[in-house]
């Protein structure tokens, strides 16, 4: 998907070294897995969290930048997050990620967990070529606890009925704003900014995380089968309550209880009802303002680094990333 | 089962305190996960691995030592063993491990992955913590991939009829050896021992490890299944053939390859004439030739460590833990 940054042809150089680098480093000797993990990474995403690792470093002193370092923490970010999304799709079974087979339907889940657990040894080498004995070992660390610990709380909080949006957002900001946070603050450190910039990328990283998201939990509720390329509400299903059912739901709790109550039972009609509904109460809409509200501060936080193409750009993609439907 | 070091007094504190900063380190905000991994750690095994962690620190240089810091790696290579146990028991979809049950049987695959990671990343925590900046840090990241490699060459092993015994052996080397290896190593280097001698410990280790997993492989034939504390023949029925089965099956192929044709569908009177037939052709047998091997170049590399009564208690308990059946 590195036609998503045509408009940004420096960025998607990178991010082809990226690609390659992913590809080099993922050696397995069974020919089946290797493909998988090759097709997968080739499908794959945005390679967003790379690509904001290297935006806040394009802010930093380009003379003291050592390119091949670079390249390899922006690559750690995604192994990283490429772990994370193996062993979630062991978790929710599910077929499809971006709409090619995941690892765990094709392989089964054994595979998929050892399969997830090598890619993170992979992020732990890159991370130790780059930046041992630096303070960032320690933040890796963290904030992979931080995510796993995110999932947990995510999974803790399954086919619970009185899930609060206090807590839907701590797991969030573990699971998918922690990552984001950090590519964006290793982009800084790593480019050679001051430690004023590297904390406000770490923020500003953090906010943009919250609303990606938050956007993405609405889309469950927006969005046709076919775009969305998973099942429709398979969080719900899953008993995963998200920002727009917490909200229709706490103005009218009665409306939603039978259908939490069948838990793993519900139907696809009553999931299909249920998006009705959180649609009805104004789930999507209050969700949307929340979600806007994380935008405008990463937005406003931009607008304070110094001036500068990248910074522009910055904005741009952020702003397109995450204000495109509202 | 900190009693199996009741005849070592000094071990077994230090073990005790492993156990305690286990307990420390992983909290988790889910009662019921927090409990399962207390007990696990509790019900646990015999913490061979920090256990000759310290014999090897042990035989170092004592004034140089940090208590502290030896504790916490001695942690880290058992927290590391313990995720590698909650990973492996979602693929054998085991009941029981050490007679307690497992934590995808009590909570279910989904918890399991997760938890398996956290114990990865308490693991990271604590190596950074200890020895950011040493070579040890790569050391480790090795380790840990050539685990995963073991575990993933032994699963693209499954159901293959045509399994060697070379195969096993690096099978094995990878999942079982390689912490035992980097156990004695860095029992060595962190007690302060000289570059020949901690290489040393790694090829003790490294022997002990091959003895010991071929070892624990006899037992599935030779044990009742009360004494084993997990159903009989597991292994074998998961299309995992150990080298009692590929020795026997290399001189009589085609006694075997009825049951091998049956894979997973195989009933529990076929494993039990499976388990006859692997005594009755010498695989038993013959695997012990391979243990004893192992464990007397253990042995016999014990002996040219420095004297002294450590040096006497490791080859007391290599003995004890490896040839007790012969």
């Amino acid at each position: 998907m590195l036609t998503y940054w045509n408009n940004y042809p420096t960025i998607q150089n990178k991010l082809q070294t990226v690609c390659s680098l992913i590809e080099e480093r993922l050696q397995v000797e069974n020919p089946d897995i290797q493909d998988a993990l090759i097709e997968m990474t080739q499908a794959g995403g945005k390679f967003l969290r790379p690509a904001f690792f290297f935006f806040f470093a394009e802010l930093g002193d380009l003379e003291k930048q050592d390119p091949i370092q670079l390249n390899k923490i922006a690559t750690s970010l995604e192994l990283l997050h490429m772990a994370t999304l193996v062993h979630d799709d062991i978790i929710d079974d599910s077929p499809l990620r971006r709409g090619v087979s995941t690892i765990q339907s094709r392989f089964g889940k054994d595979v998929a967990v050892y399969t997830g657990d090598l890619l993170f040894t992979v992020f732990f080498d890159l991370i130790i070529e780059t930046m041992n004995a630096s303070e960032y070992m320690a933040i890796n660390a963290q904030s992979m606890k931080q995510l796993l610990l995110g999932e947990l709380n995510q999974m803790a909080s399954r086919y619970k009925s009185n899930g609060s949006v206090e807590n839907y957002l701590n797991s969030i900001n573990g699971k998918t704003a922690e990552l984001f946070s950090l590519a964006c603050m290793e982009g800084a450190a790593f480019g050679h900014s001051s430690p004023e910039i590297i904390q406000q990328a770490a923020n500003i990283g953090r906010n943009i995380g919250m609303a990606f998201q938050i956007f993405d939990d609405i889309l469950d509720y927006t969005s046709e089968k076919e775009e969305l390329k998973k099942p429709i509400l398979e969080d719900f299903v899953q008993g995963v309550y998200t920002l727009p059912l917490l909200l229709a739901k706490e103005s009218n709790p009665d409306v939603f209880l039978p259908y939490f109550k069948k838990e793993s039972q519900v139907t696809i009609e009553e999931a299909e009802e249920v998006m009705q509904l959180v649609i009805k109460y104004d789930g999507v809409k209050q969700a949307k303002k929340y979600a806007k509200n994380y935008t405008n501060d990463a937005l406003e936080s931009i607008d304070c680094l110094p001036k500068s193409p990248t910074r522009k750009a910055l904005k741009k993609l952020t702003t397109q990333l995450l204000i495109r439907t509202y």
